[in-house]
Order: C-alpha cells, then sequence, then structure tokens
C-alpha cells in the first residue's frame, strides 16, 4: 500500500536535534521510500493521512520486556525479591498454559501499541504461542524462549529453542527475529551457556541474557567463579555472538570495556530496577564509552507497565540525579535510546529506529494539541518530559497500519481483555486451592 | 446538586487498604453526604451516573506547584541550575503580565484537572489573576504571593500580600485559602522572615517555602549563618505559624526532629529534584518519623509536567531504589501521600483528601475498563504502577462537575491552548529582541 503522510512535523531521528516542521513521508509497500520538507510529491496514494499538528517519529523499541507476564500484572508488589519469585510468581507461571500465553502476549501487544512501540523484545515460554500474536497483529518481535541451565528441563529448552528458530526465523512477513534467550549467568553455568553458544553459531542466531541485574547476582557469581558476571560470560564464549544484555546495573569500567570489546547491546530498564530496588545502571558512562544502549520496561510484574515514554522520561531524569548533574542524558539523547539506540541494541538499526528512505516503514503519530505539550518551545522536552502514552494517535508498522485514531486495527481489543480476565481469575482460583 | 454514583468501585482513603467494591457516593451541595457499600439510599437526585467499571477516589492534591510557569514549559531544560535560572527563566519572568498569568493559570487548571488534581498550591506573582481563574474554573487551591526579601519590591509583596488575603481568603465559595510566600531562607534573610511571620500572625494565615532544596542552599546558609536552612527558619520563628516546606531534599535527622516539633509539613517533589539533579529527599525517614508528607509537581518549567498520578509513581520507584528496598513506599501509602498526606501538609485534612460524609465533594472518577489496568489483581497497584493521566475520566470538585468523560465543563479549553500560544510566541520574539 502507498501511503502518504503530509502537512506533518517530523522526527526523524538521523541526527541528534533534527526536525522538519512542516514536511511529508511517502511510504510504499513495508517500506519508507521519502522524507523530505514541504509539498509532497505528487503519486498515486491509497492512504493520504493529513498529520496537521501531528509529529510523526520512529516507533519506539522495547528491548526488554516479557509480554505474556502482562497476565500477571500487580499480581504481586513491593515485596523482597526472591520472596515475589519464589512464592507469588513462579507459582503462577507453573500454571500459565500455551493459549494463556498467546492472550497474554496480546494484551502486552495492545498496551504497546497504543503507547507507541513498534518493536519489542521478548523472553519468555511458549514462544510459539507469542509468535502467533506477533504476526497476527502486525507488530515486529525479537523472540527468545527463555532457557534455563539448571533443572530437569535444560536439554529440552535447547532442543525447543532449535526448532524454535527453525519454524520462526524471519516469520511474519520478516517482522520475527528469533534468538536464545539463556536466562542469566546464575540460572545458567558455564557449561550450559556453551552449548547455548554453539547451538547460536549453528543457527545463526544471538542470544539474549540478563546481565548484573542486582547486588545478589553479583555476590553469587563471585563466590563460584570469583569474577563479575560479565567477565565470566566473556570467559565462556558468549560475547562472540551478538549479545543483547539485559539491566547491566552493577558493572565495572572493566566490564564496560570488555561489553565494548565485543559490542555487546545493553537493554536498560530503569523502572523495573527502581521498583525491585535493583540499583541504577551506570549508563552515562556506558554512554561514554560507546555503548549500544536500549530502553526496556521489562515484564509487566516489576513495572507494571510498557509504556515506552514513561520509560523514557524516567530513564532522563533518574541518570540526572543519579550525577547530581542537570545536563546529563537531555532529552534528545533519551529519545535516541527509545529509539536508534533499541534498534542498535537489536542489531537492526539498518532497518528500524530511523524514518530514512529503505528503512522499515514504522512510526507513530503523535497529537500534539495537548494542554501538557502546550506552548511549544522544544519538541523533544515537550515529548520526553510531558508526552503521554494517549498522546499516540496512530501507529504504522511494516507499512500497515495498526492503530487509526487511538482504535486498533488487527486486534479485537475488548476480547483480550474479557478473556485476559476470565485467565486471571483462573489463575487466582487456582492460587487459593 | 444532589449527586448520586452507584455500582461504583470506591477508594474512600480512610484506611490503609479500604476497597468498596461495589458501593455509592452521594453528594448534597458541596459535601459529600454518605459512601456505603451496596445499594444506594432512594432519594431525589439531579445527577446519577453509573459507576460500573469505573474508580471513584479523592481528588489529588498537588501541594507544590507555580501555575503560571506553564507558559514557560520546556523554553529551557537540561542546563545547569543558575544558568538556567539568570539567563533563561527570570528573563522571561520579567516579560509575564498579568494577562499572561490568567490564561497560564488556566493552561495549568486544564492540565490538571485532566489529570486527577482537585487542589493544588501554588506560589508566583499577579496572584490575583491566578485567584481569577481558581474562581472561574471550580478548582480548589491555596494560593500565596511569591516574597523576596531582597532588592527593592520587598515591602511591596509585604503589601501585597496582606492585601491578597484582605480580597481573596475564603475566596471562590470558600474553595480558596490564602497563605504567605516567602521564597526561601537564601532569598529571605531573617529580618525580612520576621515581618512575614508578623503578617502571618496578624493575618492568620500560614507560611508557603522552599527549604533545603539544593546542595548549594545548604552550603550559602551554613556560610552565612551557620547552620541548616530548617535550624535557621525555627531559629527565626517561622515555624510559630503553619507551615508547607516545600523541597526539603537536604534535611538531616536534626531537622526533622525539628519540623516533626513544630508540625511542619513537606511538600515532596520527586521529579523536579530528579530533573534539577537537586538531590532525593529522605521521605522514608520523614514518615518514619511521623512528618505530614504530601506530592507536589513543581512549575512544569522543571517537570515538565502537572501530571499528579505519574508523580506518585516516580515517588514510589525512586525511593525503592534510593533505599535499595523494593518494600519501602508500597502503592497504598504513596496513594495516601498523593490525597490524604497532602491535605494534613495543607492543613486541610477535616475537609479533603478523603471520601467520607462531611468531607468536601472533591473526586475522580477512573476508567478501569483499559488494557494498562488490565488484569486487575490489586487496585492500588494497577492505579500507581500503570495509571495514566487519561483514565480520570470525571472530576468532581466541590460538588460541582468540572469534568465528565474528559470534556471540561467550566474552561475553554482550545480558546486557552490558543491564547497561550500566542503569548510564548511573544515571549520568544522578545526573547530574540
Amino acid at each position: 500500500m502507498r501511503i502518504l503522510l503530509k502537512n506533518i512535523t517530523i522526527l526523524p531521528m538521523t541526527s541528534p536535534k533534527e526536525i522538519i516542521e512542516k514536511g511529508y513521508v511517502v511510504i510504499n509497500g513495508s517500506l519508507i521510500q521519502s522524507v523530505g520538507e514541504g509539498e509532497p510529491p505528487a503519486g498515486d496514494y491509497e492512504k493520504v493521512i493529513d498529520g496537521t499538528n501531528y509529529l510523526v517519529m520512529p516507533g519506539l523499541i522495547n528491548t526488554h520486556t516479557h509480554a505474556g507476564m502482562s497476565l500477571l500484572r500487580s499480581y504481586a508488589d513491593d515485596l523482597p525479591l526472591m520472596e515475589w519469585l519464589e512464592t507469588k510468581i513462579w507459582p503462577m507461571e507453573d500454571r500459565l498454559t500455551g493459549d494463556d500465553m498467546y492472550w497474554g502476549a496480546l494484551l502486552a501487544i495492545i498496551e504497546m501499541i497504543k503507547s507507541g512501540t513498534t518493536t519489542f523484545t521478548d523472553m519468555y515460554f511458549y514462544m510459539d504461542r507469542v509468535a502467533q500474536a506477533v504476526e497476527e497483529t502486525g507488530i515486529r518481535a525479537v523472540l527468545s524462549r527463555g532457557m534455563v541451565g539448571v533443572g530437569s528441563e535444560n536439554q529440552l529448552a535447547i532442543d525447543q529453542s532449535r526448532q524454535f528458530v527453525r519454524d520462526w526465523q524471519g516469520g511474519a512477513q520478516g517482522r520475527i527475529t528469533v534468538i536464545l534467550g539463556p536466562h542469566a549467568p546464575y540460572t545458567c553455568p558455564p557449561d550450559y551457556l556453551k552449548q547455548v553458544v554453539a547451538l547460536a553459531k549453528e543457527t545463526g542466531t544471538g542470544i539474549n541474557i540478563h546481565v548484573a541485574e542486582t547486588l545478589d547476582e553479583i555476590n553469587t557469581i563471585d563466590r563460584d567463579y570469583g569474577m563479575s558476571p560479565v567477565a565470566l560470560l566473556e570467559k565462556t564464549g558468549v560475547f562472540e555472538v551478538p549479545v543483547i544484555a539485559a539491566h547491566c546495573v552493577h558493572v565495572s569500567d572493566e566490564d564496560i570495556a570488555i561489553m565494548k570489546k565485543y559490542g555487546v547491546g545493553v537493554a536498560h530498564n530503569p523502572e523495573s530496577n527502581m521498583k525491585l530496588a535493583s540499583g541504577i545502571a551506570p549508563v552515562p558512562r556506558m554512554l561514554e564509552a560507546g555503548l549500544a544502549v536500549g530502553l526496556g520496561t521489562d515484564g509487566t510484574s516489576s513495572n507494571n507497565n510498557l509504556d515506552m515514554i514513561q520509560e523514557t522520561r524516567t530513564c532522563a531524569l533518574l541518570h540526572k540525579v543519579n550525577s547530581m548533574d542537570p545536563t546529563v542524558l537531555p532529552a534528545e539523547q533519551a529519545l535516541s535510546l527509545a529509539t536508534t539506540g533499541g534498534a542498535q541494541v537489536l542489531r537492526l538499526e539498518k532497518e528500524i529506529g530511523r524514518l530514512a528512505p529503505g528503512y522499515k516503514a514504522d512510526m507513530i503519530l503523535i497529537n500534539l494539541d495537548q494542554p501538557h505539550m502546550t506552548p511549544r518551545y522544544d519538541l523533544m522536552a515537550n515529548l520526553v518530559y510531558a508526552g503521554q502514552a494517549s498522546d499516540v494517535d496512530t501507529v504504522i508498522i511494516d507499512g500497515n497500519i495498526v492503530m487509526e485514531n487511538r482504535q486498533l486495527q488487527t486486534i479485537d481489543e475488548e476480547k483480550v481483555l474479557r478473556q485476559c480476565r476470565d485467565i486471571a481469575q483462573r489463575l487466582v482460583q487456582s492460587d487459593k486451592a
């Protein structure tokens, strides 16, 4: 389909502060054909959107979440980490079926689209059902089947991951990328990680792993191996393949240097790290060192939302106060983490994260005619410091309009909410039984 | 007017975790007549609202802002504090007229009502024009004319404050409370503060003052007086009248003990303190000591929004990570700061902040039928950790419906936005001239 956006303010994210005040975007099929200032080129368009009072920018990229966990949102909060996991989250997860995961993923995708996310990175289980939800809804995703190296199912996880790559790599018209998901250094011993790396090399995929999330992890790995989680992963050979390292809260300058050497991308999850009291990742130091850093929400059990506009704001605010320096993470840099930075972390920087000819047509239209974004001295500051999920009006992914005027085009929202409420009721009843 | 809300979920905020799953609220004139479970009492109601899928709770209380600063939203960000004030904010403030202040206050009130705030505390200038905006829109406010003790206008500020009390104390059908607004210990020397205290005693009003916001202030006051700002205010006699102390970022246990002794209320502004890199107020210690603590957004130049739902979430997240303890500031406590805590700080705890018979009919209806609040295991966690300003559907203040189904009833929103855009354009043009 050929779509024209005209009379629209454009944030292409191709250079730090570039804004086109009144311009056009031409979409041809799944790709952006042209972006420019002033009058659009003449042509046959199947759909023309007048963007007066709207901003178009690249869709936001969530580099770390667990979509199916939306079924557990606000089930248990404000608890110490291990009590939360052992008495609340894990028993509930044991009760989740493949069907549940499908509906839970749909619920997450609804929330993501409605808050401007066009690509998400997932690690969880029953991932074929998540892939099905991605295919049906039109969103873009980097999916990994969670793998735990200890316990009886570790070989099953390897086999299922291999099968998942075969079944879904490049699936959903190319919108799905499959990678491997070893959970963390403290749940996947080196011998197991070596098997995962071998599988990654065999299948030509990357790896998605939690790294240095808590002080507990640092202490455990130091006790067992006498080094940091990052050093352990290097030694184990994990960084020989492309890696998305989620969290990286407790990393030293040496760890950062190792990650830089191998081009490891960091998925920074400020709100989850705050809510679980894990700590504050040294993001300014990572950026100074030239690491690729993207933003993630983590799962809704530890956030409890998937709103990337909010996550971007929290990122900017948190690192200012943590550095005691108000010039840290200015609005335009925070926005770049949520777009181009995320694309780089996912190794999709030549396809998504900016509005430029040849890039995937993944973009969001934001309604600027809002009291909380008035007046408009600085568009990026308004967006980052005052923007709301509900300002996202229209979402285009891979050239398809998946939300228009806040109406989802590919999902029966009411049905999904009803199903998820029923599932939650069943889960709670079996919890009490 | 007699209004009935029925079939509605109620968060009365009368005890920590109380929720009425399906109940009613009866409003008679400006007051709440009854709140209960099950079927409502029979009676003649001029308006009946069916609250199925809605939550009603007390309106949020913003204990510290500068409403007129909405005209300067995102005019200057990500700068060092003094450069920000001296080269950007102060020159712009010099250009603001009384008419500007009226429109700026309206813009702020629009944003506040649309995000569920029913009472705000203001300190700025041309306050009679802010009072006019409050009167016309139906919101409740605690207003103070900002006073600076150094400079030529210090006596004018005293005179105008006295006049402002005379003109507006109890104004707008009792919705306006006037207090005095000496800016801060570092801008108001002790001799001046003594004059302000004398005026407070003469007029029977309280005081609204910035206290211990930055390390700079701590150093300045220590250099000049050899003590902390809080100790200086005690010594000067400021705490002999009711005081709202904004920020209190850098306070010791001794400072907290002094504030407790005098019943000083704290207006905590987590997002402003993060954005300006002022620091993190020791709120858990204040609460442990039994201080009254409310939440504030500060002005939109340093936030840059007036969204109290977001501020509540940020407060809960920030103190968890700052304490490295996920059990700190649980959802219900964060919510209490935004309601009952704020009321206590403003000395209005017998009138607002909870839904109970005899209290002012200040309440907000929240649409719970949202993907980001599905499923519903824990209403308060959903609200605090996932709620959005746009979930606020209807707002009632002093028994009047000021917003219904997100439509403002007392303000011409489009006209205010247009006027504010025009003012901003004028301000920027004179900036360049």
